[in-house]
């Protein structure tokens, strides 16, 4: 995302004798036109629906954000961070609460601290390399699995970058046990490892989700499609993932792999495993293509759930640094493998536009 | 509304290099302090409450916004806007959000699209030329009926202005039908064409919402003094204006014609005439002053059933091109037609500031 | 709470030629970590608990806001200010609204006159001068009870500035009485004599809350530690505050009394005398430590209720004039005087980061 400097960079340009001010309003409006249709097959019963819709963040999510550093001196600086997700379709109904990232911290020569609601760094190498663009529309987004991501309550310390690589570790208190199971109902732990240099980037994250007691649960029990639904009161759910991408110029390879075992206490784990591949390439003129793959397989005690496979190909017309014109397509099955026959099958067309400012 | 120019103006007045800033933040505080009255006659019993009160936008409605337009070059620019109502007088009490406008999109030599949530054309060309300043406190606001404007899910063509001349076109997907019949329950199809040039401003505008299924609902009984409130399963609701204003310059006269169509499924059409006149002068020294006068009258197969009768004046001192002061009068009366002598009056007295920043 | 001169200060220094634009954004980012700990002895039954924490505002409530100012000329100005409190560690859950300022008005040679949610007189007194840097955590601010801050529908007039002294009136409209017990649901009267000067800080308040009818109601019953939790229709609130500081340079003195006597139609009296007093010493190196010691206790008919004690002693390390770090401690005990041996206390200790933008 692009960011508008406002204050500190007019500040700097006109060499005003205020090093005080420095707010920056940035943001990103997304949002397209198209059609969602949703198949289903359940006991030899097919039915289909499908809608045109106008929706916000078909390729990114659309945000409103506030951000700003000082210079402390020595190297240190103080950094602050509010940034809301936005609903461009309904007008943010409901109402905007910097529901993305909320954290404030210190960084210098010993790296970064944030404190507050930032990304954990599962979150953040998650984001970093996915197929299609790692739109929101990417194969990978829609048919991956169980991810809670964003908690509240998050101390978290980045690493400098050496060389290329960079560390970031996390831990979410789960001091708001009696809440609902989201974001703060359950400590969480973090940490990734990633490289980036030239045309290579690479991470692995590591994400430990634990709800202690109380009302919070965790995924237990199945609906028809064999989806996780049910809750247990207690349990963990462990995260892996190894992925990065490739740019050779002439295209981009992007591809993950991620693990996710959900133990809820009492019941037995699910596991998904899960992979996405995915191709950019940049076509000239302006366009560039991408196509992903993705699956997600979930099992049981050695019995397999569910088999979710999704496919996307989307393009991209630049209109300027900032903006630019967009077409997705995905289809996303998901098979459920103890009633064979028995799926469900999501899919959307659509034509948008993304504003960053 | 007047615009603080944040960055955009400030990089261009200080001749940097950074061509990509540009977000305006502008508002607009409106509150007025005064006394509203309501007067009841039903079966004879005659009822009256009055209340002092403090309240956000007696003139406009108050609000907060974010907009910005990039030249992408070649006469075409990408543009948003986010912008939320504020109620003074509580903080905003259940929450900021962009309720007002939240939109993106392109504008050139072939006019503008608007994707998100913009107001209808009909919406516009309804909120170009009222009675008393086209102020909340106008007879024609608290006398017409009917109205629910700012839908979800809208796409929106502005065309070039021809000579003064100008049209729009918009349509509402109703994607979420199973939603409270607001914003997003039904479809809607929107146009206008308008006319501004010199001391004329006059335009007609279209406008029709179709509830087509599912727990939305339209219109379709009546209460104790006549007013519609029941609720049809599916239907539809037409709305035609006629308004415009001629400025004299020592007056400016103002006036608009209505006519709304509601058609609940399975029960009789009820249709609303409904007309509006007003007068603006400017008395000198930075006074002006406005007086209204507005009708609308329902009935159904042949049948009157209310008949809603307003009267408003105002005056305004302006302070600066930003700011300015208010006195506010409206009576507005509902007489119930199918049992005469049953009324219901309001009146609201007021004086208030407005601030644009 | 520092500025961030937006608009206004830099055209000022690039000298441009547009008057027009003012808006600044403004706020504060606070972020603690540490622990809370409730122990109880209920009828000889004793309990503990403790939770590890992150939370917003240790220091003081995190922010953020919009305010401008505009010249009318002769003296006169415009003025607005939007502000909502910040929920760090939630991204601010729940939605975004200006809770804590939202108003608009006039200010010259005759003071200033703010329409619609400004604090009150009493308000703005009481948070002049506290114990340990008038912190969140400062003894008066956990001990002191009863109080209800910040209500909406509200007039205010400051008096302009005599030589050190001010004063500021306001009267808040009842208009929302079926509301809930809250901001809106009660007429209030508040007005203050303040005095600052040199090393001197000194002020009177007084507020007066009236509960009139309706569902709304004020405080008439006590829990287990003698706390009122009970609910009259309808009844009355009194405040009267004097407090001040005197810095004497190589420390400074703070302290205040405040008396509160709720009235509750139909119930007998309950009366608060509480005073707080604290010494904030600069240590030096950018150290400064603040102890305070804060009291309350409260009575019915000449019998005794209960009685709270508050120790809090707090440490702030300066990084810049916006930045600085902080270790916070407070307990405070509540003792049930009708059940001797019967109590609560509470127990917090953190570390914290304040930023100001």
């Amino acid at each position: 995302m692009k960011k508008s400097l406002i204050a500190l960079a007019v500040l700097a340009s006109c060499g005003a004798a205020m090093a005080q001010s420095s707010v920056t309003l940035y943001g990103m409006a997304d949002v397209w036109v198209g059609r969602t249709k949703a198949d289903a097959s359940i006991g030899g019963v097919s039915t289909s629906a499908s809608t045109s819709v106008l929706e916000s963040g078909g390729f990114n999510t659309s945000r409103l954000g506030f951000k700003g550093s000082e210079d402390l001196g020595g190297g240190l600086k103080a950094n602050f961070n509010l940034e809301a997700a936005l609903a461009m379709d309904t007008g943010t109904n409901g109402g905007l609460s910097f529901n993305r990232q909320s954290w404030v911290g210190l960084s210098g020569g010993f790296g970064e601290v944030q404190l507050g609601k930032p990304w954990t760094p599962y979150d953040d190498t998650r984001a970093m390399a996915n197929d299609t663009f790692n739109a929101n529309f990417a194969a990978s987004w829609t048919t991956w699995q169980f991810y809670e991501d964003n908690p509240n309550n998050t101390i978290r310390y980045n690493t400098p970058n050496f060389g290329g690589f960079s560390g970031a570790l996390a831990y979410s208190l789960g001091e708001d046990r009696a809440a609902s199971p989201t974001n703060s109902s359950s400590s969480l732990t973090s940490f990734s490892l990633n490289y980036a240099n030239g045309p290579i980037v690479a991470g692995f994250a590591h994400q430990n989700q634990k709800v202690e007691s109380g009302v919070a649960g965790i995924l237990a029990s199945f609906d028809s499609t064999g989806v996780l639904t049910g809750l247990a009161t207690t349990g963990k759910t462990t995260y892996n993932l190894l992925n990065g991408s490739y740019d050779f110029g002439f295209l981009k390879l992007v591809g993950g792999v991620n693990q996710v075992k959900v133990s809820p206490d009492g019941f037995a784990d699910v596991k998904a495993n899960e992979w996405n591949l995915g191709v950019d390439v940049p076509v000239g003129a302006g366009f560039d293509v991408g196509v992903g793959l993705a699956r997600s397989k979930t099992e049981s005690s050695g019995v397999d759930l569910t088999t979710a496979t999704g496919f996307s190909i989307g393009a991209k017309y630049t209109l300027s640094k900032r903006t630019f014109l967009y077409a997705a397509f995905n289809r996303t099955k998901i098979e459920d493998e103890t009633t064979p026959g028995d799926e469900a099958k999501s899919t959307l067309f659509g034509l948008g536009i993304q504003h960053n400012f």
